[in-house]
């Protein structure tokens, strides 16, 4: 009998085929013929029928599906190591958004999603599951590469590196989709970032557009457990139900995370065959918790494994993934019998592909399946030695001594794609050199940014204008409260306005005092019962001197920025990184007086935490130029004279400078 | 000015020595003469002072102190893939302690550290720290292999693979101390294995030794809830304050784990300047828990990173070690700030010399410290783009995206062991070779056990020698429940020692059945008012069918192995591993009568789970010879006609066999 040609044979390996009977062959081989495997078998059986060109020795090696990446934002790899342990907001508000606002283009994303392909083949990936703009460029580079992946682009409420708003996203979506629809590694996807991104409209026109078009929609889905409480706070249910409202899984949806799903929430997504991508590393790495993997496993979910962006990771390295997959489940839960070998590397590839609803493609190594294979050395001294008695014991070599650098050759729809560890379709260097030329000027942009106050506030204040205001102002020591109405009056000014306020300053101070000073304060307006009527956070921008003195004390002041701010103080913190704090807390008492058609503020103020010497009046005036600062300056010496203060009592101090440094 | 000559040179590579100003050059050199530093700094400078005619280019490399593997069980790496996914007990009882008992010798202590120090130099490692028996063969290894370390003799309460009692073992280690006391990279040490296999007596002979010597002291401590449960329970302390009794820490101690260490533990640790080794896969993959490292760091204790041995990784990476302990702190303790890139690169290095008591020769690049150095590949796919604004960015692209087969280059104590990933002082080939073939050995012994319920009993038994039983019995099936001792005196018999038990049997049944079933029974003997009086367990091997049957339905069966158990039904059914189980619950009324100088069990059996014909009547012999079988048949068959039960009534299955499967 004559042997059936085909174009590859991969012969002598440890085969795990992960089909439905999760067959092993202790040495197994397989016929690719095009795309596909034709046969899978005993090397014996499998090489006296067949016959190809090209014959792949797999002695001393595994052969498996090859791994599927459940969950990534692959261009993110040119943001590895960029910022790392830091909160999640200053991770995502302070440096990635930023920079991604920045320089997220064509380019980037072309580069970054070559730079993603070689270390993922590298490291046995075949297929990846994607979540990011200009996807267009991504799927370009994926082809290229020769990887298959589903791509997804993303759509958010507000405007995104590349557009202005969401229907800009979705007809780009749908291009996307028309251009790459019936690609033979490529399935477009609708990519909705996550429920609290949405609107319910958007969520309803990507289900629309999913279904119109039969491709996967990938979202983030209870990442966090603050996602969870605003979504009851907002909406008084989780975000499960909050997204079926909407009809989302209507779609092939393909959720990432779910780290805090509640029970009903697995039933529903359940019920509607949703698939799961679960990513240790990041979930660890950002502090969002331990997703009860086993527990969805239990249930009949389809849960796969991703890496996650490389930016929150920092590597796409699905050995590693799979590994702390099986050891969080024990060491987390409870229990070493949790996430067994097995159950890990079915996570890794078959279930990873039912997760992404492209199990009849990829996942298994059976006839009629796409040749997606991966082939791993099994005799390096850190897997050795290797106990034979129980074929199983494959599948704690794979996934507990097994590392990604192991993996020797990568086919991909029955082509290679790495070669005795040689990437075939990747030009490395070059892509390694463009992507090192796009790292340099981040680090150019942060740098200056970094040494730069004004530009570190800029970058996370995207609608701000910054804008530089002067005040002239005095400072009068007193000995005791007085009462400041009373005391105007009596001096024959009408004061109007008056308002009570705590001000809670925090100062931020830099190692080098040329950059200045930060001022952040919480301003609690108070009525005349003393209750709190409204707050105000501020941040300001300070000079580190002041800019000139008059007689009498009087200082020009120059604040070179000032804006209320949504972050908090401890976000505050943590993102410009000041050397050292200093508290200012004071009661207010405010007034305004016209004096000679001038506007002018008066403040009683009462220091917290100063013995004595603890109360000052102040007049302060807006000014834009020199002669009006000098006016200025002149009619605030006439009213100190009209409230009779003397000239020793007034000095030219700010609060910040003369209290105690916390 | 001419160049000072030294051995070796190290050059342009990314140099972070973690020394008291956690120093960074970007580029920067060493200068090694004999087993020292000489000079540390900017490699211009160094290049101009010093000459060395080994000179190691490190551009594109990460330049750092030597990994320090904080805890070990190096010779262990024999036993990496054994056995995975099993509970504590049951990976302990029935795999590792039965596969230590019959292979630990010699050879084996030997190979498994020339092995494990493949790995670990090949991974970075420069020092370990390690328990385990034989040490002397540990150590003859180790010096073989360049390698530094501390290497505890283990000394338990109970026999161990290298000594039959205790005394033995500490005789053993005073001579291991001995030999190795000078050795200019071996520190020998007191290894009592864990507070719950120590006695007081034990402990305080150990402490002595280590205080004579000033060698340090390694000990596990609080590696799982369940120990300082148990010692709660039994001494009303902690085991740190109970250690804290015999002086434990007057020796220089090394704890590995402590995992579940309470406050009040952490600070007499912190006062006795304990040092800790956390190893966080190991206590994940045997769910152990999470450690508090970062509570422990900020409380001011030296925290090392361990691999523990590969049997419980399953290997030796300190890379993925270091990388896990950063993102377990922050995932598990719910903050990204914790245990930085930073802070986790100190605890793989100077940290972990500090812990080891060692931080005056190593853990540091710095002038007079022994030269224990890695240099690691920086510019792989996976490690890149390169961030270089923030120099300090070298932390996370160690921690985060660095693999240990990045590693390229390893010196310790002057001393070159890995050029260019070439091991320089190990044939691994024939390493491997051997431990490939005990390896084989191993498997050959478990493969045999497997398929025999005998050997895999003994396994676990130590002290138990196997002996066949032989019964005669019949059962006769009764409309009700009678009065038995009524019934027997009626019958001119004199019933004796009557007994109330209830009796709860799992049945084990196996794939194939000739290899027979096993019984595990938990049998409650109560008082004459139905309360317990005592539980006993037992574990019986019973023969696939019965053995003969004789006239009258009576039967000869066999058992061929019954013993007390001490291990819970739980742990035998996780290590038997049965396909199937039963249960048979009963009522037991026992006597004895004798008749014709025979003494006969008599039981009335009352069947729980069973509707109707639940009440047994049942006689038994215990018989050695075929015809003392059939002499005590013809015996019951007279008791059972002076009973007047009827041959109908008679029947010859077992009750495991009547009732319905679970």
């Amino acid at each position: 009998m004559s042997k059936q040609s085909v174009d590859i044979l991969l012969t002598n390996g440890w085969l795990v085929t992960m089909d439905s009977q999760m067959n092993i062959y202790p040495d197994g081989a397989i016929a690719v013929k095009d795309d596909l495997i034709e046969a899978v078998g005993p090397s014996s059986e499998i090489e006296a029928a067949y016959k190809a060109k090209t014959v792949i020795n797999c002695k001393n090696c595994i052969i498996s599906p090859g791994l599927i990446n459940a969950h990534t934002h692959a261009p993110m790899t040119l943001l590895r190591g960029l910022a790392d342990d830091l909160r999640l907001d200053v991770w995502l508000y302070g440096y990635m958004m930023p920079v991604e606002r920045e320089f997220v283009g064509n380019n980037f994303c072309y580069i970054g999603t070559m730079l993603a392909c070689a270390e993922m083949i590298r490291s046995g990936i075949t297929t990846f599951n994607d979540m990011y703009y200009h996807e267009s460029e991504v799927a370009r580079a994926t082809s290229e590469a020769g990887m298959r992946a589903i791509l997804g682009q993303t759509i958010l409420k507000f405007p995104s590196p590349d557009a202005t708003n969401y229907d800009e996203s979705i007809e780009y979506c749908r291009n996307f989709i028309e251009e790459w629809l019936n690609h033979p590694l490529i399935i477009p996807s609708v990519a909705p970032h996550a429920p609290y991104t949405a609107t319910p409209d958007m969520l309803k026109i990507c289900v629309a557009l999913a279904t119109e078009y039969d491709v996967p929609l990938h979202i983030h889905v209870a990442e966090t457990a603050l996602e969870q409480k605003n979504s009851l706070a907002a909406y008084n249910t989780t975000v499960v139900p909050w997204l079926d409202q909407y009809n989302l899984f209507d779609a092939k949806v393909i959720a990432a995370h779910c780290v805090h799903l509640q029970e009903n929430e697995m039933y529903m997504m359940h019920n509607h065959q949703a698939g799961i991508a679960h990513c240790p590393s990041s979930n660890l790495k950002l502090a969002s918790g331990v997703a009860p993997v086993q527990k969805m496993v239990d249930m009949g979910l389809h849960v796969g494994i991703g890496t996650d962006g490389p930016a929150s990771n920092n590597d796409l390295d699905m050995f590693e993934e799979t590994r702390l997959a099986a050891f969080l489940q024990k060491g987390v839960f409870n229990d070493p019998t949790l996430l067994s070998a097995k159950q890990a590397w079915a996570l890794a590839t078959i279930e990873g592909a039912r997760a992404l609803h492209i199990s009849h493609l990829t996942g298994s190594i059976e006839p009629g399946k796409r040749a997606d294979i991966t082939v791993v050395s099994a005799n390096n001294t850190h897997q050795l030695p290797r106990f034979a008695r129980d074929p199983e014991g494959v599948y704690a070599q794979l996934v507990y001594a097994t590392k990604a650098t192991d993996v020797r050759d990568v086919l991909v729809n029955g082509r290679l794609l790495m070669q005795n560890k040689k990437l075939l379709t990747i030009d490395e260097k070059y892509v390694i050199k463009e992507a090192q030329k796009i790292a340099k000027r981040i680090d150019a942009f942060l740098a200056a940014r970094e040494g730069n106050l004004m530009s570190k506030i800029l970058a996370i204040s995207a609608d701000f204008i910054p804008q530089e205001t002067f005040e002239v102002q005095v400072k009068v020591g007193l000995p005791e409260m007085i009462d400041l109405t009373h005391m105007l009056k009596e001096a024959g000014l009408s004061p109007f306005r008056p308002s009570i306020r705590e001000q809670y300053d925090t100062y931020f101070f830099f190692d080098t005092p040329e950059i200045g000073r930060l001022r952040f304060r919480e301003d609690r307006l108070k009525d005349d019962d003393g209750n709190l009527r409204e707050t105000f956070y501020r941040m300001t921008l300070m000079g580190p001197t002041n800019e000139k003195e008059f007689e009498n004390s009087v200082l020009l002041t120059r604040a070179r920025y000032t804006a209320s701010t949504y972050h908090s103080l401890r976000f505050n913190r943590e993102y410009y990184k000041p050397v050292s704090e200093r508290e200012v807390i004071k009661k207010r008492h405010r007034c305004h007086v016209i004096y000679k058609e001038t506007d002018f503020d008066i403040n009683l103020d009462h220091l917290e935490g100063k013995e004595d010497n603890n109360v000052y009046f102040e007049i302060k005036s807006r000014t834009w130029s020199a002669k009006d600062a000098l006016y200025k300056a002149e009619l605030i010496g006439e009213l100190l004279e009209k409230l009779h203060f003397k000239e020793e009592d007034q000095f030219k101090a700010e609060y910040v400078d003369i209290v105690e440094s916390t």
